[in-house]
């Protein structure tokens, strides 16, 4: 397990490789980590820019009430939408929210993005789901936290698994992607970027895409991440 | 208050920043920005290459009769536009103008850029307009300063905010953006080369795609720029 | 002829060269070559990251029976289809499979990419093709394998030469290049990607652009590879 | 006047700005200047590579009969069509061949490029035009000169001025620029490059988009190359 200031630093290397993968203008975008065992969520702070950003910067909050508990910065303004998924999604590490440009496309356009090709079923096993639109009572009341609801309900109604899916639009806004830790995380931020923007031109190309075959996504992903996986390029 | 050397630096960096950003290709595009106390105007030289541009090189110019006051070099030929956009909107303190890439492919589409997601939100409370085509009277008797005249008629008629909505497209040519200062105004700039990029392919994976929820517009716009402000990711 | 350590070296390079023209992300795409005389194929570790990747890391394994002769890592779990292709073309060197951006999303969308210019014509002698889908039984079974039985049943099918058409789509998958060694095909493998790119928008430009003239096609594909060949920009 | 050595210098220069503008891939591309006085042609040599070219490896070649002057080198294989559009158009100095993907992209496709915005009417004085497709005798003869005549042929069908629309896409092929040396024919090829991107979009958001108002396509080219020029940016 790792120490508090070695959490710190894993989330402070998995922010800075958001910029170093393209995936942010400006300081948009934040990653976190929970620590489970501690019931502490460490997560970028507020508006700074990542040049200037140390270890130190992190803000430590209590997972079940979202307190500060170190830090002398602001926790990122999106730390109530990472809470909720946290508590929800118990086997997840790590969690990444951008305006990444191809994954905000789709979210912005309120689709979900199928699994066209093997690039995808490497890493998600099915369709990367856009939740529905809030609600105005959800947007003025508690805008940040029933953020995460709404994906939390998306991922029950449609009776999918964080593991296996890990990544959401949410409808016109962007993308939120988590793994086993921040750096998973980030990892498969950058798969979803990269699909999204495939997805885009292979619909272009054949209007009427079918989803790939589910034998070959199950092979894709099993042999990835089954039991008896074997896979690596 | 900044002194007129510290304004001429800012100055100079907004305009650096073009090239970083992405925005410019060669010596296209000009930032300035206003001294409303002395009733001057600091604007970037006409046709001089950014690695070789210096704060001398800056042109002061006054704001009511765009007379150069400091400098030994002509102030970009956009200036025109500048000074009118400084007269009629009293909130701004800088401006930019470039071609950038997307923006500029909607200006040449003629269209506005709808909001279709919370990074427009973040930045424009609404619609950014493209201007009407300009009557040959316009184009041929006092280019530059009709352009202004038009992106201000456009406003006008629309009842728009220029600190709400601190950009436009001018219609067949590109985009003007402001802010708070020069650094304000590119910043602006970059976000609406991102919308503008996004929108294009939010557009084609949804062709009849609405503009976003006005609750949400309202939400994201207010949490970053309204009174009770919270917002930074 | 290459010593092995030379062809390892040769191996390792060309797999850098995979990052620097940006057909990769992450780990993804091996590059492979074949020493015939000794009946060996070198080939990347499955899963190593490029930034720490040594010659010594290359994999030789028996081009006969696919066991590994050297080398303390696991070869790219993708050698079988590698060796499948080695067997049957059996003028071709070098293999590069990637998935990059623009010829994933052409094998995405099933679709063969057309001869439309010049730029094809100068290395692919007609259409590349897409593959059929695979089936179940070869999905389940032997999977890397049987990827290189289908994209050898369609050269067979459609009466195609390697070494004219140096490059194939695997449907829902993505591309794999060939060439005369490693070199040559990861340089096949940057003119896929670049007339992947073209394709995609040209088609949107002209929807029903035919291919273009064979006399054209002819000449540019001769001029550079014929026995006459004279061609250098 | 340039001596010889400083023309081949600058011809070295403007080849090596083709990478650096990200115009080329490999070797593709050429870039030539003509001395009038002496009755020379600068090209850039067949094959090299842009990081080990030198000014002593610049091929000499002779205005009227295309024989080599000075080099060890073979002039580039497109000699012969640059050598045609000096002789017929007279008052250019520089020629510049790419495949750059977006003008390639329009090539392909067969269309003219309309002017849609002012970055165009900055640069080029109305439409650029693609040329007819080459018949069988013209492709199997005398190729790259006939490549030359069918540019001529369509200015002058179209009753187009080289100095007022300083560049042509050759139909399935790609495009030639030009300018008043080398370093303009590069600097026009950018402006080619970027107008094919944005005329892209631009035309997939309206499709049935107008060329611009001619008093407006007039206003910015006069004011940038009329007797009367006073533009800079």
């Amino acid at each position: 397990m790792l120490t508090l200031p070695q959490l710190k630093q894993q989330v402070l290397e998995a922010n800075l490789d958001l910029p170093r993968h393209k995936l942010v203008t400006f300081t948009w975008g934040n990653v976190s980590a929970v620590d489970r065992e501690r019931g502490l969520v460490v997560i970028k702070p507020s508006g700074v820019e990542y040049a200037q950003m140390t270890a130190d910067d992190m803000v430590v909050v209590d997972l079940a009430t979202g307190r500060t508990q170190e830090g002398s910065k602001k926790p990122s303004s999106d730390t109530a939408t990472h809470l909720m998924l946290y508590r929800e999604f118990t086997d997840i590490g790590g969690i990444v929210h951008t305006h990444s440009r191809h994954a905000t496309i789709w979210a912005q356009a309120g689709l979900d993005i199928p699994a066209w090709g093997t690039t995808h079923a490497d890493y998600f096993y099915g369709t990367i789901p856009c939740t529905r639109l809030m609600t105005a009572d959800e947007i003025e009341q508690d805008y940040e936290r029933e953020t995460g609801r709404v994906i939390i309900e998306t991922f029950h109604q449609r009776g999918l698994k964080p593991s296996a899916i890990p990544a959401v639009l949410v409808n016109a806004h962007g993308p939120f992607a988590w793994g086993k830790d921040a750096h998973d995380a980030v990892h498969n931020a950058v798969v979803l970027e990269e699909i999204a923007y495939m997805g885009i031109f292979s619909r272009q190309l054949t209007p009427g895409i079918n989803s790939m075959q589910q034998v070959l996504l199950d092979k894709h992903y099993q042999r990835k991440h089954g039991k008896h996986a074997y896979y690596g390029q």
